[in-house]
């Protein structure tokens, strides 16, 4: 067992959350918009779906970023989706303290994103894509590698 | 008061649900639609969000419909939509003895849908759309006309 | 009929809202934490479903709070959820005047909440546990509960 | 570790979903009438948010039940909700097999429902009320008392 | 080919965004309050399924609204929902410089909003309100009145 | 233009839909899920936001697939998520004649899927993947392509 890579807790004063409606996007290109944000550096993207005037069903689309990927981002929502504006506001984020280890399964090692809050471990997440790998490549079902992950956790 | 159009029980064999998955329908064009499945006949039309593949938020289209109406509904959806195919299949319906009767509001009478069981009513409805058109007449909530028909039920 | 502890309309400016992704927290914990969070004085929780990124459907957990209560929910957000961060920005809350009543009905007294603006009542809501504990002891619907109360308001 | 109570892999084919559109029925009576519906012998009940004609959001109930629960099941629609109909149509379930044993954690034993598959555990799930009741009695996240699970499944 | 009433862009700093839980308001008085709110000025108004506690599916309304309509908007929200407070906080938004054009379509002219930025068209969205009546009129499918609309853009 | 691979309009009647309720499945793990699904000969995957009993916010997954396939794809049902059991009901599908042709854009051929209806085209829809690509490579807005191909569509 390793620990790697600390990310310090901190209190981040810089985010913003925007906000688009969509009605008038098709679903086809709102899932090619998601991919374009991370890449532009959003730090998450979400649709919720809303129920906009003229019984229309419509998505919201959410955006968390820093304020200074602000332009290049919502350069992409304009070129991108068919709104005509963006709303936008600041908001305070906390992020736990992160570390990283191996856990050694039958499969192989497999990172683990740890959360740490008072010098104790609070969380434990199996990193999704080596897991798909591993699940993929022994042909065993992606829920069987976890369990493995959680059994050896300590 | 007064009884009027009596609808007995009845459990009807002859109903079908239509479905339909869209992921590139605008929205503004589902708004549309809806209408005009309902000026052909339809029983009952409804939207649920749904998610499909490639992070595409989607709408799914649900419709009740006779089974005498099926054919014109299923024009009008590969007309208005951007489907390719509808999906089917047969559901029964049970609808409870409907009378309508009418309530004395201070504005002015009201008509009231009611459900009858076992020569019970067990549910009484004030009429949407009179009761909005006194709402909007004399400038008062639509909340408050509601309240004023349950209070002078009986 | 009798007037009790009221509340009088103010405007709150010390309130905050806590948003927090979960894509990997299991439902069964979501329902939960719920009622830890009102437990520690979260003034409201709810659940929104969100779509994100490599087809993940997930949840959108909002918490509205007061600022005194922050650090003590903060902490029960980290420990209950898998979410590594939790992100939250101010807002101000607006309450009508709130006044309680007792109305009389066939099975015993059911209190009502009242909203009081520009002194007049502008809306009556029965308490809802009463109503259910009358409707579970006499084997009455719930609804017809409610409607004896509207009708015996005034 | 025990094995008891073993329920045999099974397709039941008298099982029927019913479905009702609701969109005059205060969310506050929908949690009350999922618990009656369960009581009443549903399989199970869950809601769906749907939208419709003139622009109401609404509520779409489904229930999974036996067809010796159906009538039983009607009637408390019929008297809790608002709505004047339901419309039903059979299905069939698969069920795994299902066994429960006991697993040994640092709070005393939790039973873990079993899912087998050609001689095979397939699945396995703590069961929520006991861990709960762990949770608050200890005084520990319910995602640990999961977690202390998984790690001692074998 | 025609250009008309240049609105251009700007980032308007006095917006707020008001929200509202409704678990105790009927889905057929919404559909009403939405008109009622945007005749009181709100830009948008929208609707999300939300999960409130003791298993209450309910609506969040949210609206946007510049500070100079909040008040009245407020009125109609406390008078038409059952609602006892609202909350809400500022936000930015941000709207590109609009023009119409009218093009030419075998049925007529159709207006058509466009979004620019420097210096050039980035969207273009033939009216719905014209797009439908020409629908209606023709008895041709609203989906192909926005084709035609597209083809001849340019 | 030139036409290819004409698939004829006709009715599928041995298509099945299967439904699962999943409470406890990490979001994680149904983005997973649904790629198995297709791989397996599923025709359609796609989920929606459901509320189970004991304030459980949850995923409705629903499928559809020829019965030829239905073992294998109950068997990846089982395995990978962590339902104990499986619905199913028969339906019926109904597909256009679909033909595809090829789209001249500035940056090379489109393929488009056409539905034919009556000897006549009622609806094109460019190929997302070729669109995407072309999005990608050229750094275009895939807005963009997608409005080129309607604008060259004859």
């Amino acid at each position: 067992m390793n620990k790697l890579r600390p990310d310090h807790e901190h209190t981040d004063h810089n985010m913003m959350k925007i906000e688009v409606n969509l009605d008038d996007t098709p679903g086809e290109w709102l899932g090619y918009v998601m991919d374009k944000l991370f890449d532009a550096g959003a730090n998450d993207v979400y649709y919720t779906p809303i129920y906009m005037k003229k019984n229309r069903p419509a998505i919201l689309l959410q955006l968390l970023c820093s304020d200074i990927n602000f332009q290049h981002i919502k350069k992409i929502l304009l070129a991108e989706t068919t709104t005509l504006g963006i709303r936008y506001y600041p908001l305070t984020v906390f992020r736990m303290e992160r570390r990283t280890r191996f856990v050694k399964t039958k499969w192989g090692m497999v990172t683990v994103k740890e959360g740490w809050q008072d010098y104790e471990v609070v969380k434990s997440s199996p990193e999704y894509e080596e897991c798909r790998r591993i699940a993929e490549h022994y042909q065993v079902p992606l829920k069987d590698v976890y369990q493995e992950v959680w059994k050896n956790l300590k």
